[in-house]
């Protein structure tokens, strides 16, 4: 039965709209048949794709009614939202006073062993009301749709305490209830080792095992669990206890994995069926190879090499020739990466880890959604999908790593509903 | 005569206002004395910034009407509007095919000699006409307003014709007259060698000589003359030809000095008293020496280094110990930094040219008008200069470089006009 429908939402003329399939051919990009659809149209019914085609295609199953918002895309490119698949947007005050302080000279580690790094943003977040830190939170999240993210994956971690925890978890369902972009949850509490457990790091761990990670599942604050695999952080052995205790409690798993030193942390991940196993900048040839035997996702974030003065870039390369899935996202944090642009983080992708226009897009939105266990439904455009997309100011989607540092977004929808609208300003 | 006026506009409760006076003391910013005012009122009357100081101080020499307009700028930042003093923003076409072929491994001498870099800019920009030229630069503009840019310096050089260049002049004359942002324009007919003269290249700096520069500056269509001094460019003997014949007409000079090879180009921007000597990448001790000596401005473009994917910054703190005044700017330009943003520029400056969020912000504002010969004008807020200035959504002026790669401006001033509005968006 193909009824013709009426639409909410037409998108009209679009000079480029990206599309992927599943694929093995050669020619394939990170395993998907890349193509560039040509003036097309999409319509949009209920929140989702309901048509996307040629005009008369799309013409012969739909009409427009007096409530359809109809959209000329003459000239523009069509992408599906970005999936930002690793950001930590729970956090409670900036931290450009430590930015300054690495460029007279500081060390991020001597910042760190200076009471700096994630140990400040746990005593500013603790401080805070959880009224507060969500208002806090909220002004962030606008600018991940700004610039095309419609998905981000958002983890705890600067609470530290069963409490903390779980008003950071908290602030991340009332954000979805509140505004468009939509937040993917991940519990990580062992993001550090919060200082009243400095000398006996054992009974904090014992807290995220038996406590907290029971109370998450159970009220189902969270999708995911992460841990900071690190030297001087939880060491493979304690990350192994809380993730198989994650899982056992019915959570999905994620790592940060190979960052500053290699510890093996990606062999972890992929032992235990981690759905990504991200950063990865130091990971070992074995690593690469145990993430492409168990197609857990690799979450690239150079975002976070860039801000930190560094030119270790995870080797990207040598992960997509293995054919583990490559996934881009920014790792927002106070940090070590204090932007929420994925334009941004294509330019970087394309710069220092050689990953061309077509990779970085299909790595920031189809492999983005593969990160959160989302492949079947968000990244990719298709009919029956969610219609989550973004129109372009380019004619050419390479121009949107190449033109960086400004914002070339037209038009943002989620679920079907325009979300962000920027005018063309041209002084006309 | 102190008497009270009525003022345009008015801006009150700025959280942080920054301003310059030039001092020798040991604490001074780039020899700048840089002070951050709080809670601080500007009242702006017929262009220029008529009043600023405290609350009480402002309201005692003013008062509103009902045309007056009135900003409260509560828990934001107030800066000079940058003076982004190198730039090439008159081209036809977009470069993304070259972008993606340097990811694919080619470098960016590869792709000049293959027919791409300047030589395909001037091919573009030969077969369009002044009005589709025009069209194309001022889509371009609008983005170095909307990240805070209220003045650019803007160069020829994608003509390398005498018509060409003259078409490109126009468009920078016309454009001054038709949008807000103010366009000094510098004449760089010296740019590359057009191919008709590859075999004699002599033949075309003679035309250069007697027949551009004359007519350039008889018609008032630039201000500076600028040459591209580099290996397999313009030589030093011909670049100090041009920028003879060019100070003989009366056209103040600049130079692209020591990008790609030392070649001791600095050196002659300061023997012959240039306003500037840009990019400085491979400047040596002595050319550092002889820009300290002459007083001549170091620009510095940290873009196009990023967007070369190279390690090769310019030695900014070197400059800055031997005194030599720095400015940063972007230079924008379709092959080697296609990005309109000075905030990005403030972020690449802070990383890897360790320059402080203050040194960035002076060199971005004070010491960019000095490197346009503005020094006394622009990049500055005191009583009687324009009031080309920019509010920020922000409290503190070091998140402009950190927050990286999203806009923070809220409302851009250009003599005295309000020419960008952001709406600070939070689901409100």
């Amino acid at each position: 039965m193909n009824s013709v429908k009426p639409v909410d939402l037409l998108i009209l003329n679009a000079e480029q709209v990206l599309c992927f399939q599943p694929s093995d051919a050669e020619t394939a990009v990170l395993g998907w048949d890349f193509r560039v659809l040509q003036n097309t149209a999409i319509a949009i019914k209920d929140g989702k794709i309901y048509k996307l085609g040629s005009p008369s295609e799309v013409e012969k199953k739909c009409f427009t009614t007096s409530s359809t918002q109809v959209i000329d895309a003459s000239g523009k490119v069509v992408l599906p939202g970005f999936v930002d698949s690793h950001t930590h947007p729970v956090f409670f005050g900036t931290r450009e006073s430590e930015f300054e302080m690495r460029i007279q000279g500081k060390s991020y580690e001597e910042i760190a062993r200076a009471g700096g790094g994630i140990r400040s943003s746990v005593h500013q977040l603790r401080q805070a009301s959880k009224e507060e830190l969500l208002l806090a939170v909220r002004r962030q999240l606008h600018y991940f749709l700004e610039y095309g993210t419609t998905t981000i994956e958002a983890k705890s971690g600067y609470g530290l305490s069963f409490a903390d925890e779980v008003k950071s978890l908290e602030v991340i369902r009332e954000l979805n209830q509140q505004q468009p972009l939509e937040l993917i949850p991940t519990f990580l509490g062992a993001h550090e080792v919060p200082d009243e457990y400095r000398h006996n790091r054992q009974k904090y761990i014992d807290i995220i095992v038996h406590e907290m990670i029971p109370y998450v599942a159970e009220n189902n604050l969270a999708e995911f669990c992460d841990v900071f695999c690190e030297k001087q952080v939880f060491s493979i052995e304690e990350s192994r206890r809380i993730l198989l205790a994650a899982k056992e409690a019915g959570l999905k798993i994620k790592l940060h994995a190979d960052q500053l030193h290699q510890t093996g942390a990606a062999e972890l991940a992929a032992e235990l069926g981690a759905t990504s196993a991200d950063h990865l900048e130091k990971v070992s040839e074995a690593g690469i190879a145990a993430l492409a035997h168990s197609g857990t996702v690799a979450g690239l974030l150079p975002g976070s090499v860039f801000f930190l003065s560094s030119q270790n870039y995870p080797p990207a390369r040598r992960l997509i020739q293995a054919g583990v899935p490559v996934a881009l996202a920014t790792d927002f944090n106070p940090g070590t990466c204090m932007s929420q642009s994925m334009p941004m983080m294509l330019t970087l992708a394309g710069l220092f880890m050689k990953m061309t226009p077509a990779e970085a897009i299909v790595a920031a939105t189809a492999n983005g959604a593969k990160a959160v266990d989302r492949g079947n439904q968000l990244g990719n455009l298709a009919e029956g999908k969610p219609a989550d997309l973004v129109i372009w100011n380019v004619s050419d989607y390479r121009q949107i790593p190449y033109h960086f540092g400004v914002n070339l977004v037209n038009v943002v929808i989620k679920n079907g509903k325009i979300v962000v609208q920027h005018k063309v300003e041209q002084f006309q």
